[in-house]
């Protein structure tokens, strides 16, 4: 299998631990796509994901999955022990309740506010960012807030009980971690008191999955500005 | 089990075709939430979900699963015989990477258009729409045009597949025909020249659990100029 992403970006990083927790890293070769360059908007790319996002999975006879959540059902279902997306019919219901309010709550308001309130990846990607449209800051602005008004509802849920779709770490977990990880590195960070959402990220950062994930590798100091996000 | 909804409305009629796809209309009752007078905005529906959208379903023990996609795992896989998420890895995947697809680039779209773009479900909604933001229109008509620009994404796959995951009707074709009969609604029609997207359009309004869903009772006037959204 090949996997089409750039270490160290936010949506890479979630479907790098979910390889690390399958323990599939001797199956993927891990194909580098230049975010910078703006390749992920060219027709070849497109073809793969039409919304010209990373990471993208192809298997071993050309069938393409995007999407983390896809990918992430593809890996972890593929040895027939999913240990991230349930097994019971209330699990499964869970996990993917708590994955999309990871998701619309927090992960792509950040990436809206990435991409649009602040420089996001530079030039070469501007035609893809509305740049006809005056308002296109305000709105990425406006999502960057939304994403931090978010952080009490997990801290909520979190207070609560130890992971996100309750006692297991789970798929959800991932997404907000990496969702977290991404709003720190763009100046949105967790507010102190929100102890609970503290506790559980430091859990997360020592599962081994996440300690010894590939794609650790520090992004060049012109991304570090701004994370490095699709 | 408990599902609170709006007839008619569009993430609502996904969750009802897929009750009728599984048979399981007797062992549910349907809760009706007032959408005009911005029910689901309000601290008891918001700890049922807080992004405060229907639909919500309420299992018997008191957990609540919201999100569309995370009712139909969990509604589909409660007989042990999943006809709408797959079974194999790759069925999975490749669901849910449609399932995303058809969110993003049609049904999520649409709704922002509506409630954004439009004057939506009225003045009762309208503090949760930004109104100090001068610019919600204009993002809001610029989503309409998104996902009328994504229609022909969706008609070349289905030029090559009676289904948007594949041979067999699934979750995705549900949330494509919920989009689709949304956005007609709301003034945004499939083009004429889209002629592979009307076929399967066709084939899939004469399948029996779209047909016969409940919940297909005509909106009051004030509703169907606009749809009826959340």
């Amino acid at each position: 299998m090949r996997i089409f992403d750039r270490e160290a970006a936010p949506h890479p990083a979630r479907v790098r631990i979910v390889v690390a927790a399958k323990g599939l890293e001797d199956q993927i070769e891990f194909v580098s796509v230049d975010l910078i360059a703006a390749e992920q908007k060219q027709p070849g790319f497109l073809a793969m994901n039409p919304i010209g996002k990373i990471p993208v999975l192809e298997l071993p006879d050309g069938t393409i999955i995007s999407e983390s959540t896809a990918i992430t059902e593809y890996l972890d279902n593929l040895d027939g022990n999913p240990i991230l997306t349930g097994t019971t019919p209330r699990e499964k219901g869970l996990i993917h309740m708590m994955q999309r309010r990871a998701e619309m709550m927090l992960i792509d308001a950040v990436d809206d506010y990435f991409h649009y309130g602040t420089p996001g990846l530079g030039p070469t990607l501007r035609p893809w960012r509305m740049p006809d449209w005056s308002g296109a800051k305000e709105w990425g602005q406006r999502r960057g807030a939304y994403a931090v008004a978010n952080m009490p509802y997990f801290n909520d849920v979190l207070a609560k009980q130890p992971f996100l779709a309750g006692d297991q770490f789970s798929m959800p977990d991932v997404t907000l971690f990496a969702g977290l990880m991404f709003a720190e590195i763009v100046g949105l960070p967790i507010a102190l008191e929100l102890t609970a959402l503290h506790t559980w990220r430091s859990n997360v950062a020592d599962l081994p999955a996440v300690k010894n994930r590939s794609g650790q590798t520090p992004l060049p100091e012109d991304l570090a500005r701004h994370g490095d996000a699709e």
